[in-house]
């Protein structure tokens, strides 16, 4: 891609996902660094977070639509995205579904985390999901956002207990710990060009050198 | 209960999970015995393993229905499951869904098993579907049958990864192994008195003189 390898974060919220792409950058897990944080949500902690760390942090009013942006805001976001040379777009706790003008500008370079075992339990309040069902496990998955809610090749997974004695919460906690974990290590295996999509398969390709 | 406590197994197929169930009362594992073999086929392997063990192995006609048996069959097994004093139907591979006089008879005294993390995957070749989906986990699931197919409440679950290189053959093999672990598990909890069903969770009580 030539130069450093530039990243672009959606966020709502407070950004805990966000830290620790930052963090993976700073330590070198990451070989590539944070070019723009995006929210759709004016307040949201994740905005602070980055300019912390001297990040470009924006926000991009979303228009009048509850669940996903206005067309024409998703197309402003578009040119955003490439006006700072966005190499990939990592959804961290963006609220909204993305559509056609996102889809198609980074087809195949943006990614979300779940924070669940998909295909098992999409949508919303999945924790509460997971333990009201009953699943003795549930979990976190990185996965590259299609224009199927929730459902696009997955990436990296990781699996969490549920006990006897969770609540949303406490598995909330446990989920998060491991999504900080495995978002860094899907996004350095897509900047070395390990993830190998075959129909809905992501195959992680061997790094150079190594059987 | 008062003397031993008596397991019918259901079967359609080789009976490897009745193999299991077999051989765990056997060492011990199991505090009863299985006190009879019915299956909807009549050349199953599964029966002829009962025999071997010299256990009362029945081939059960189905009559003509492809899902299900008929009402009139269903009726007759449970006389027939009542009759052996059965105190626990676990279902091993029984190809059929169980329906109104089963259910009543044994309220909360079936088990199946299931090669999924359930939800993720109900229903038939779902190694394949896993693989297909590209889910990084499976496993499987031993639960309580209810009138919802493939959903009853979750007793234990195992997960086993999904490597890049499986096959639905391979997968089902690591997960099979997996099924023959937790399935007398989870029978031992039943006869142990340790399963607690809150509406769709099945807690596990401690050991008596655990804490």
């Amino acid at each position: 891609m030539g130069g450093e390898f530039r990243i672009g974060v959606l966020v709502s919220g407070r950004g805990s996902n966000l830290q620790s792409i930052i963090d993976a950058c700073a330590d070198g897990r990451v070989a590539g660094r944070v070019a723009v944080v995006v929210s759709d949500v004016e307040d949201a902690y994740a905005l602070e977070r980055a300019r912390k760390h001297g990040i470009e942090a924006i926000y991009h009013a979303p228009g009048r639509l509850k669940t996903r942006l206005e067309p024409e805001r998703e197309e402003a976001l578009v040119a955003l995205l490439k006006g700072r040379r966005v190499d990939l777009v990592c959804m961290a706790g963006f609220m909204r579904i993305i559509h056609e003008p996102l889809l198609t500008a980074f087809e195949g370079r943006i990614m979300n985390i779940h924070p669940s075992l998909l295909p098992a339990f999409s949508g919303l309040d999945v924790q509460r999901a997971a333990i009201d069902y009953g699943a003795k496990f549930s979990g976190c998955t990185v996965h590259f956002a299609t224009a199927d809610f929730d459902a696009g090749p997955i990436i990296r997974q990781v699996v969490v207990p549920i006990e006897d004695d969770d609540t949303p919460e406490t598995l909330a906690a446990s989920i998060l710990q491991q999504e900080h974990r495995i978002y860094p290590e899907a996004i350095q295996l897509f900047i070395e060009g390990r993830l190998k999509v075959d129909g809905r398969r992501v195959l992680t390709l061997a790094k150079q050198g190594e059987p």
